[in-house]
C-alpha cells in the first residue's frame, strides 16, 4: 500500500458508498455504530441505503460534477457492488482514497482476468476458456468437454448472464443468446459442496477471515448459508489460506467474498471473488460481535480490524421475491432475526430481506 | 388496551421518535433492520439520531404546527426519553397512536406518583416522603431517619437533581439548592447490589423480559452492566415478575427499564422505572438475537415480540466524557464491540458511547 493512499477516518467522519442497495444499507448501519456518517451515491431514488444515511447523492455514475461534489463531501470512498464502472472509480481515486482499488475492481469485473489472476496465484479454478467467437467456443468445448457453463465475461450476478450447456448446439444457442458478447466457458465440475470465505484486509495489510459458510443455491441465486460448513479442519485452513492469499495479491483493502467448490477429495477450486461485503456473510451480524459490514467499514476507514470470532452457529436464509410475504411469521419465530431491505415491489428473484437463525 | 389505539406498522412504514439522542439513534438503527423508517423530532440540530433517520423535524416540543406535521408524516409515535413534556405527548395522542401512553409517561416523570404507583402494586421501594416545604422535610427526616437522598420530584436523570443528606442541616441546604422545588426524600437503604430488568410489553399485552443485568454506578451515572446478575434463581424470578406486573399495571406498550435494589436477604425494592429503552439494556445488541431496541420497535409497531433469550454473557461499559478518547484501543480489543454516538464534544459526565464485551 502506497502510504499516500492510507487514510484514517475518525468517528464523526464520513464514508462515501457507491451504490444504494441492501449491502450499502447494512454498511451504513454498521458505520453508524462507530459514529461514522454514510453518504450514498446511487442513480436510483428511494434506494434502500438512502433512508439510513446522513447524505445521499442521486445521479448517474458518469456525472462528473456530482461525483466531484460527492468526493468533496466524504473522507474515503467504497463500493457496495462490483459492477461499478471502473471509470467512475478511477475518476474518484484522483480525488479521495477509494477502497477496494480500481485494479481490484477491474480484475473482479472480468471473469477472464479474474480466473487468470487466480490461476496465476497457483490456485485452482474449474477449467475455463475464453470465448470471443463461435470458433473459440467450438475449440473450448473440444478442450474441456461438452458439459459446462457459458457466462458473460462481464456484468453477471445472481445467475444472470449464464447458461448451462451440454453440446455444441446448446452452447452455440447460448452464445447467440448473449449477442455474441465476450464470454467464458467453464467446464462443469462435480463438486461436493460450495463454501465461501469472507476475508477482510486492512490498509496496513492485516488479514482476518470469518469461518467458511456452506452455501445452497437455487436457480443461480443464493438461498441459504450455514456456518460452520461441513468440511474438515484441513479444508477449512486451506480455504482461509486461499482467501488471504488472494486478498494480499490484489493489495485488497476491505471485505471480499471468495466462493469455492469443495471437491470430493477435500481439495478446493475457487469459483469467483466478489470485491465487496457478501450475501454469504450476512450471518455475521448475529453470529459475531463484529459483523462483515463493520469489518469492511473498519478496513476502508483505516481502523483496527475486529475479531472475526463466531459466538454462535447460524443459518442465513434469503427472502427472495414473495418469500418476504411471510414476514409476520418470521418475526414470531424464536431465535430468528429478520432483516428487511425496504424495497418496494417483491419482484421474482429480487432479494427482499433475509433471516438469520442462531443454532 | 383500547382496540382503537392498536396500530400495526408494516415494513415500509414510519415510526416517529420524540428525542434525538443515542437512544433514538439506536432505535432508528433497529427500525431500519425491519425495513421501517424513523422520523426524529428533536429541538437540537445535529443530534445523534438525525444522521441515521429518513426524516428529521427540528423544533421545540411546544411547536404545534411542527408537531402536527410530524404526526402526519408517521404511523405511530414513541419517545426516547422520559421527560418529554406530557402536553406534547397529549397533543400528539389526538393525532396518532403514542406508545408508551401519556399516563405511563406522567407517572414515570414524577417521583412521588411513581413511588405511590409502585407501592400501590404491593411492591416495595425505599421508604420515602413527599417534600414540598421545609416543614415536610423536617417531618420526613424525623420519620425515616437522617440518612437519605433528597431528589427533585421531576426532571432528574443520571444523578442530576439529587443529593445525599445525613442531617437536618445538610438536608435543608440541599432543599435550598433545589430552589425549594417539590422534592422527595428517600431513606438510605443498605442494599447488596443493584439490578435492572428490561421488560417489553406488546400492544396485545404480551410480556417478555431480558435477564436482569447487574449495575455499577459512579457519581450517579451508570458505568457498567454485567449479565447475568449475581443473584439467586428465586430473586431473578421475582425481579421478572415485578417488572411484568408494573408493565401490565401501567398498560404499558414498549420497552421499559425497572431498576431494583437487591437486599441482603435477596428481597427486592424498586428504585425507579424508566419508560423507554434503557442504558442497562444496551448489552442486548450483542448478547441476544433481538435487542431491546428492536423489541421496543416491535412493541410500539404492533408486531410480534422477539425472544429475549441471551446467547452470550456480556459486560456493557459506558464511555463517559473523555473515556471515549480510548476509542482506538477499544476497537482493537478482541471480543469487544464499540458503539459511538456521534456527539461532538466530550463534556464531563456526557455519555459518548459504550462497549459490550462478550464473555
Amino acid at each position: 500500500m502506497n502510504p499516500d493512499h492510507m487514510k484514517t477516518v475518525k468517528p464523526g467522519g464520513t464514508i462515501g458508498i457507491l451504490g444504494g442497495g441492501q449491502l450499502g444499507r447494512m454498511l451504513a448501519l454498521a458505520a453508524a455504530r462507530l459514529g461514522i456518517d454514510a453518504h450514498i451515491y446511487c442513480p436510483e431514488q428511494d434506494c434502500p441505503a438512502s433512508h439510513v444515511s446522513a447524505g445521499f447523492s442521486c445521479s448517474a455514475y458518469d456525472d462528473e460534477r456530482r461525483l466531484t461534489a460527492f468526493a468533496s463531501a466524504v473522507d474515503v470512498i467504497t463500493t457496495e457492488f462490483e459492477n461499478i464502472p471502473a471509470n467512475t472509480a478511477r475518476f474518484l481515486t484522483n480525488r479521495k482514497p477509494v477502497f477496494p482499488s480500481v485494479k481490484a475492481l477491474e480484475i473482479a469485473q472480468d471473469r477472464v482476468d479474474e480466473k487468470a489472476f487466480i490461476n496465476g496465484q497457483g490456485i485452482a479454478t474449474a477449467p475455463w476458456r475464453r470465448v470471443d467467437t463461435l470458433d473459440d467456443l467450438k475449440e473450448a468445448l473440444a478442450d474441456i468437454g461438452p458439459d459446462g457453463v457459458l457466462k458473460t465475461r462481464r456484468l453477471g450476478y445472481d445467475g444472470k448472464g449464464q447458461t448451462r450447456v451440454k453440446s455444441i448446439e446448446t452452447a452455440a444457442a447460448a452464445f447467440a443468446g448473449l449477442d455474441n458478447a465476450p464470454a467464458v466457458l467453464e467446464g462443469f465440475i462435480d463438486f461436493e459442496r460450495e463454501i465461501s470465505v469472507i476475508v477482510a484486509r486492512g490498509q496496513d495489510g492485516e488479514i482476518r477471515c470469518y469461518d467458511p459458510g456452506e452455501n445452497r443455491h437455487a436457480e443461480g441465486i443464493l438461498r441459504e448459508t450455514t456456518v460452520p460448513a461441513n468440511i474438515s479442519p484441513a479444508t477449512r485452513d486451506n480455504a482461509l489460506r486461499i482467501a488471504g492469499q488472494l486478498a494480499k495479491a490484489l493489495d485488497y483493502v476491505g471485505v471480499m467474498g471468495v466462493e469455492m467448490f469443495v471437491m470430493r477429495d477435500g481439495s478446493l477450486k475457487v469459483n469467483e471473488i466478489a470485491p465487496r461485503v457478501h450475501n454469504t456473510g450476512h450471518w455475521t451480524i448475529e453470529g459475531c460481535a463484529i459483523s462483515q459490514f463493520e469489518q469492511h467499514i473498519r478496513a476502508v476507514c483505516g481502523l483496527p480490524l475486529g475479531s472475526p470470532a463466531r459466538h454462535s452457529d447460524a443459518v442465513m436464509t434469503n427472502l427472495i421475491g414473495d418469500d418476504v410475504d411471510a414476514w409476520q411469521t418470521l418475526l414470531a419465530t424464536p431465535g430468528t432475526a429478520l432483516h428487511l431491505y425496504r424495497k418496494g415491489e417483491a419482484r421474482p428473484g429480487r432479494k427482499m430481506g433475509h433471516t438469520t437463525r442462531l443454532l
